[in-house]
């Protein structure tokens, strides 16, 4: 139905290889045999855990885990237990990943065309192409190899996808949309709807037919129930590496750089252009025609109204450095008593003035 | 197609059933037929209607209902109809909800499998269960009884479902999602889709394998185009009797109380713990691995940034004790004037100081 | 599979007949064949552009463009070259949307009902109207002339629909929806879904069952994932001509009047009144139970806590109007300095005063 789906059961892994897949150094006892993952706080005998955030290393002293992964310098807590093995590596999130890539390996669907799915004319299926059950693939579109398509997906005439995809059941593909290869698009997601567009003519929205399309580059993950418009005309493009949360919105026209986070219910006007390596909170708007920079941060919940430098972050509503947004912020939380100040001014100098509340 | 759908016609009911079984007292002529139910400003003769909010109250003159459901203690407006009927109950809104159960019956979808659904091997369906028009459940699924499943929704394999569910059309759930029973689920509704983990590698996203799961505890419902993802490990777990609203987004490994109220586009970050009873408003965000306590009432719009005690309420970005910011906003809204009695001051004693805008 | 796909090709329009047509006035040559359009800096020759935005205008200068479509007042830059031909009309971007249309008329999917469409007993269909694969129709709908229904929609029973209508593929219509003519609903959108209605009661919100319905007038648009609930009782109505863009919710009983612009993620609560000629900017969020009057306009963001009259325009949260909101806003930002300032008023006086941070 889709490339989740039941992992494989009974893989287990000796601690020792597990260390040296991760490029780990082991401290403990090598032979004992991992057969699964789970937080702190959940595992049990035969798992392995591990701690990313010094929030949470309090729990390294009461965890059932055989085995952590740690940072190379995380300092143990006391009482941790004296059999809790330890592997210590540079990025313990990054080694957590391919721990559980190893161990719970990812289901992909196995290749064929489902009796129920509707495949147009001139389709062309790349080899070990998957197609779910009552899929709907329009005329003409492409699909590279061994890319999945889920069930009840519509992809409309024209797409082309590379290979190593993985859509989802319910996404839609509007015609012409590209996409690259191992893209990833989650379900209810919609790839090239058209913009919003009209011109005013005596009171009344005229459509600017929105004729442009949709590119999503290489190794883009975009979430469930998101959107990327098609553009008016040109393309809208989201660049390779990029991932894109949940219920994002991304206007006609917008241009991501590449390797950019977009966090859940981000929205972006038309022809916002966003730089690489940025990184977008959630719930971020921001107001269309402006450039949000490379390496720029945005907090959550940010209002950004015009361009954002490169490498800079920013908050508030219209957006500021976050620095100065920090320092307003903090007198804005003491205001009634700057309020009460200068009452007390005004009456140590016989000025009546305006009586406060 | 669905749980809603043609509701049986010509029912009626005395009023002074109608009282009996709403426990309410009656004043006027019990011996009306009640047939319909409406709104104040929309009602005709033979309809109940009700006022369950004093703003409200002024309609009570000019309905033309022939009776109206409101508070124990409410006093009728002058020039209300001599033979409007009154029946005075505990919580009018309970008693219009009630109400409308016996006077427009909702829609059951016969028991069946529609002949165009998509069944796999070793799905388990219960007794009275419905599956619409080109459903799909994958293997393994188990749908409990009388439960029922809406055209083109797409159960991928592993689900637990159980009985008398509600799943609304083009409805997903990816592998593994567990309901528990009397769960309604509206469309485009995606259950279980990745969490948004990635970790950051020599300027790259990898992904973080999300291989948790979802658990929906009973009487939960859940809007149409919301998300809630599965866990990275262990469960994303939604608390019985919690209603969620529509394009919530919740992320992977939140866990929510019972009988909380989350609304429209809320967006919880990943593992944001949320009690119960708690009231969390439209559009509010929460920035995740943050704790909002038991019985808070969090106001539309705010930005949680970190832990929210029991039964406080909150609002603002960053939010704060909502008495608090209200005595903030209102000095904020008087900052201009403030600026120009500082300016007073200063001109006062003669110190030039920094010139106002 | 839906209103778009293959635009025809070839399409050629000599100059001067465009500019007829546009009723704009040409200076260049006419006999120009005009092939494509495209924007300023993606246009070649054959293409016409525009420039709709002053902000734009210095790229008429580099413009590979045979010919620009530019107001009746707009002065070129410096640099222009001598045969790029001028299109001159009073509204650019309308000219451009009219020009679109001629170059690249819109696909309409063939008339006929796919093989693989349920319609279910009851149901009328008019002259040419399109119905894709997997579509499911449900009891008793009726849907107009030349409409077209989109691959995976499920339309429930009871449904009507006007003539010409568009419905994208994978749209969720719930029972007894009622669209006008002319109305295009995009991807993953879902109408008719319940309110959002619950009454306390011990603890546990009872569910309010929601039994109106849902209204769209005539040349209504509603973009992608977006959801309109359906009313507890009467009806949620969208007026003519106005056009909602994506992921925006529409709470039950909502009233939103005629020619009005909902921009992405606007969330609107229950028995919000929204008039016509208004525009919400995105993410802006109303609490409910208030009125945003005629013509008003809402900036981006805006959080509307209660009644906006008509014709002004607000920002803010809570709104304020605009003009005031700036002011305000203008001071915010310079609060830190307006706390030092305070700061020395009080060493002046020999206040000591309480120490800001």
């Amino acid at each position: 139905l889709g490339p989740h789906s039941e992992a494989s059961e009974d893989v287990s892994i000796r601690l020792s290889d597990l260390a040296a897949r991760l490029g780990g150094s082991l401290e403990g006892d090598g032979d004992l045999l991992i057969t699964g993952i789970a937080g702190l706080e959940d595992a049990t005998a035969g798992d392995i855990s591990f701690c990313s955030d010094r929030r949470y290393r309090q729990f390294l002293a009461t965890t059932k885990a055989s085995a952590v992964i740690i940072g190379r310098n995380l300092d143990l807590p006391a009482g941790c237990r004296a059999d809790l093995a330890i592997v210590r590596v540079e990025n313990p999130y990054l080694a957590m990943g391919g721990t559980i890539g190893l161990l719970e390996p990812r289901y992909r669907p196995e290749p064929g065309v489902h009796e129920t799915a509707v495949i147009a004319a001139g389709v062309e299926l790349g080899k070990g192409v998957h197609v779910g059950a009552r899929a709907v693939i329009g005329e003409d579109a492409r699909v590279g190899a061994r890319s999945s398509i889920g069930a009840g997906c519509v992809i409309a005439s024209g797409v082309t996808m590379g290979s190593d995809c993985a859509l989802y059941p319910n996404v839609t593909l509007y015609d012409g949309v590209v996409l690259g290869d191992r893209v990833i698009v989650h379900s209810g997601t919609v790839l090239g709807a058209d913009g919003f567009g009209y011109a005013q003519h005596g009171g009344v929205h005229v459509k600017i037919p929105q004729v442009g399309g949709v590119v999503i580059e290489d190794d883009v993950e975009i979430g469930a129930n998101s959107c990327v418009d098609r553009a008016t005309l040109g393309v809208t493009r989201i660049g390779q590496g990029t991932k894109i949360d949940n219920m994002v919105q991304i206007g006609h026209n917008c241009q991501i750089g590449s390797h950019t986070i977009v966090c859940g219910q981000v929205g972006l006007s038309g022809t916002t252009k966003v730089g690489s390596g940025v990184m977008l909170g959630g719930q971020v708007g921001a107001a269309g025609h402006l450039t949000i920079g490379d390496g720029a941060r945005v907090a959550g919940g940010t209002g950004v109204t015009n361009t954002v430098a490169a490498g800079v972050t920013v908050a508030g509503y219209p957006h500021q450095e976050i620095s100065r947004w920090r320092r307003v912020n903090a007198a804005l939380r003491r205001l009634p008593e700057l309020v009460r100040r200068v009452s007390r001014l005004e009456s140590t100098l016989g000025l009546g003035g305006e009586e406060d509340e």
